[in-house]
């Protein structure tokens, strides 16, 4: 009798093993795109700085592997709760990802109009250099990076440190704001480059808030409960 | 022997009945969300267009109720995933109500940056009325009326109608932003005013690009795959 309950413990821990790597290929799937999404920020800020349109072209070209991992992730969410009836943390791991990934397919979206706006910007005189943009686009880079961290790591401490940094983009830009708006009334023939640059630090904070609320989700998923708010705002 | 199986047929009934209301209330749930979403948005807008700052104050009030619904569909749908084991269809409606929870509480957000501005806006001298504003907003909550009508008729070709009209708003916001440089160059001292209906507009301009969101959800939960790309983009 021993004997033949064999081939079913090892079906059972086929199928155990089997789901783990499901659930390890959806971690593999948004640090992808979170990686992506990441590298899509940096590249189209650099885009901004060199004033080279060619790595813009490349941040809006790569705007639709961001697209595809998405509908990956969404679709291996679907069949994850379809044929395994996940439970507990792995259910909110599960169901986090369709949110997480909607913040991470934005936070590109923001890029691509980075570097929409620095292929204009390329094309026009350069106004004087301004120290706050990549100061901001470092500080977004890093959330989104340790944001990640945290969610590999399953680690909810990690997330609300990122969580918490939120507010550094936010100063950043309300400096930067007061700067471009004392440029405009200087120099009124400034005033549509200024306000393409007001977009861009509008789009980074935009993308400090995505990584902030990717951070809340991994808080969600960990400790099935919201961070305690008040939460960020948009501007 | 008949009647032993009655019970259980009952209980079984009993059960489906049980799923259906949830279902059902997962669906007044949303609905409850995009109303009031629907409401902070013309809110937002009419507190701009009466310089109205106590309405404005109602609709930065109102977010919290909007963040504590998205809470309440995110808790129902964990709930549903882990007792129901929901498939096909149901699935994807169950599983895309997180995603669109996301897209009504960002909704609710840019009403109330909105509302801010205005309340800024009220206490600076006016500036020649803005007709391209009230005609986005209307655009905008029509699409949001339109999308969440579609949402509870589970209707795919209403939801592609929705995602067909953002380019509306998009035109609309693309001659605003002409007329808001011209008043900005004859008059510099209107800058920082003009830079707050620039970003109203903008937000109007994303509200929309969130309808459209919704309706690509809604094409997903209905027929399990994408509306065909090119997506809209964020500016």
């Amino acid at each position: 009798m021993a004997d033949t309950t064999k081939p079913d413990v090892l079906a059972r821990g086929h199928t155990v093993r089997a789901y783990d790597q499901e659930l390890a290929e959806l971690t593999t799937l948004i640090c992808r795109m979170g990686g992506l999404a990441e590298q899509q920020v940096a590249g189209a800020v650099d885009s901004l700085l060199r004033r080279d349109v060619g790595i813009a072209a490349t941040v809006i070209q790569r705007d639709d592997e961001v697209d595809a991992l998405e509908e990956r992730v969404d679709q291996h969410v679907i069949r994850l709760l379809a044929l395994r009836q996940p439970m507990a943390v792995d259910l909110r791991i599960i169901a986090m990802a369709l949110k997480i990934s909607n913040d991470l397919e934005r936070t590109s979206d923001y890029a691509v109009s980075i570097a929409k706006r620095a292929q204009r910007l390329a094309e026009q005189p350069e106004l004087r250099p301004i120290a706050s943009i990549p100061r901001m686009a470092s500080a977004c880079v890093a959330m989104i990076k340790d944001v990640l961290d945290a969610y590999v790591d399953r680690d909810a401490d990690k997330a609300m440190a990122v969580w918490n940094r939120d507010h550094e983009v936010d100063e950043l830009y309300d400096s930067l704001f007061r700067e471009l708006i004392t440029y405009m009334l200087e120099d009124p023939r400034t005033i549509s480059r200024c306000i393409d640059l007001l977009f861009i630090a509008k789009n980074l904070e935009r993308i400090g808030d995505h990584a902030t609320n990717v951070a809340e989700k991994i808080h969600y998923m960990i400790h099935g409960s919201q961070i305690n708010r008040p939460r960020h705002e948009v501007g």
